[in-house]
């Protein structure tokens, strides 16, 4: 009883010594102390701690199957690219990893190798292409590409209402010699959604909310650690204030543009081994 | 470009240098450390990071006007004391401060002294009363007394469906004397709930749920600091072990049993000056 201060911290951390798993111990215990140590240190008022709730359960609220406000919360917070970087180690010759992003979904349409995934969505068409390999440069087989980006207008096809199906979204596998391809439209920078609580903590922030322009790529292939990473337009004006600090340079390539107007973009995706 | 580690925070933290209030900087610059170095301490998984965007997010979609699982939240791990410990320093003599808890809901009856709040609930008649008083030990009269509590079965009124009006849940206004008195039912110890996230992390941390009996109390009249604030049973066998850790044992005292079955309790509640 009469439990205040650090006495209080320690008395929480102590509750969770009956924890089911160590990790979990691990975990919440180290989330208490880091919790309190920042309402300690910014002297948070009862007025704050409300503003919080309430902004945490709007945050909550405002989520859908196709809308996750906690993973831009947590993209804008640079808690992503930490969890990223914590869990994929850069591994020598392997493609780099990046954010997720809130608008994967799951159940993408199934395509072959030179299918147009844009499916109606506005933008100049842009042909991706390019391998899956290891860190030995060997092609990978049947690995498994999925893929999705926003249209010409900044939209992802979960954000708009009313469409016969997905836009600019599928996943295909590799043949033999390791090649993807697949017809998109080109991507364009766009902002992250700022109708809700993030568009709030943004502003209030005095922050932009510009992403670069971007390929989603989710590569998968038995024996090698799943890859989640972007491939980024060289010459974006928004690749160095990213909203949610998703940048890499190894990522930056160029886009090029051909004479009837359409686009292409090559890009090989090495996969480090599970071994690695 | 290729922000990592530690270049990775301080990024995050600049971001915020346009904060439009330097307060707003001070806290989300904070926030951002704090987040950073418990994930990197913990060294936390992509699987514990979906883990969390997934429990945030069913927190915010379980809540509603009358259940803030956001609040509950934040009582289990201790945020909810701390605040309420820095917002409410000791002062000499007033009635010490401690959790508003997920309960209250604007808008509750107002009545008058010695009324009855049962309104139905189950549970023995308890008669509740005392006076406002100053640090000085005088009355202050027409300060404003709002209550609520759970009742025999530990239920709140907002819990249960169906009731035609609030329970054991009004607020009044000290007579010249400074007195409050009315009528409500006997609390009893009842565990918080559990059916939600919160539930789930309590069980995953191997935790209790109880919380001691309590009246819950807040307490207003001009010229001074509004008082929040619980009276606990002396006796109560959970009042070492509060899930909330909201006990202070200036807040615990007797409850008295009539021959004819009907308690009662006397507690004084002392308010501190705004000058304080």
């Amino acid at each position: 009883m009469d439990l205040q201060g650090e006495d209080l911290t320690d008395a929480v951390v102590a509750s969770f010594d009956g924890s089911l798993e160590p990790r979990t111990k691990e975990v919440l215990s180290a989330l208490v102390r880091h919790l309190h140590a920042f309402a300690r240190e910014v002297h948070l008022t009862e007025d704050e701690y409300f503003l919080a709730i309430d902004f945490l359960t709007r945050t909550g609220q405002i989520s859908t199957g196709t809308r996750q406000e906690f993973v831009l919360l947590a993209d804008v917070l640079g808690l992503s690219m930490l969890t990223v970087g914590l869990g994929n180690p850069k591994t020598s010759g392997a493609t780099e990893s990046t954010v997720f992003g809130p608008f994967f979904v799951e159940g993408s349409p199934e395509v072959k190798n030179g299918d147009d995934l844009a499916n109606g969505a506005p933008g100049v068409p842009c042909l991706v292409s390019g391998r899956v390999l290891n860190t030995h440069g060997e092609p990978i087989a049947n690995a498994r590409v999925e893929t999705w980006q926003a249209d010409e207008d900044g939209f992802y096809d979960v954000q708009k209402e009313g469409l016969a199906g997905p836009q600019n979204r599928g996943h295909l596998t590799t043949d033999a010699d390791g090649n993807y391809s697949f017809w998109a439209v080109k991507p364009v920078a766009y902002p992250i959604p700022v109708d809700g609580p993030v568009g709030e903590l943004l502003r209030a922030g005095g922050r932009g909310w510009m992403r670069p322009a971007h390929i989603h790529f989710m590569v998968t292939a038995p024996g090698y650690h799943r890859l989640i990473t972007h491939v980024f337009e060289n010459g974006d004006p928004y690749l160095n204030q990213d909203a949610v600090f998703g940048v890499k340079d190894s990522l930056v390539t160029d886009f090029t543009q051909h004479p009837d107007g359409h686009y292409s973009v090559t890009y090989d995706l090495v996969l480090a081994e599970e071994s690695q």
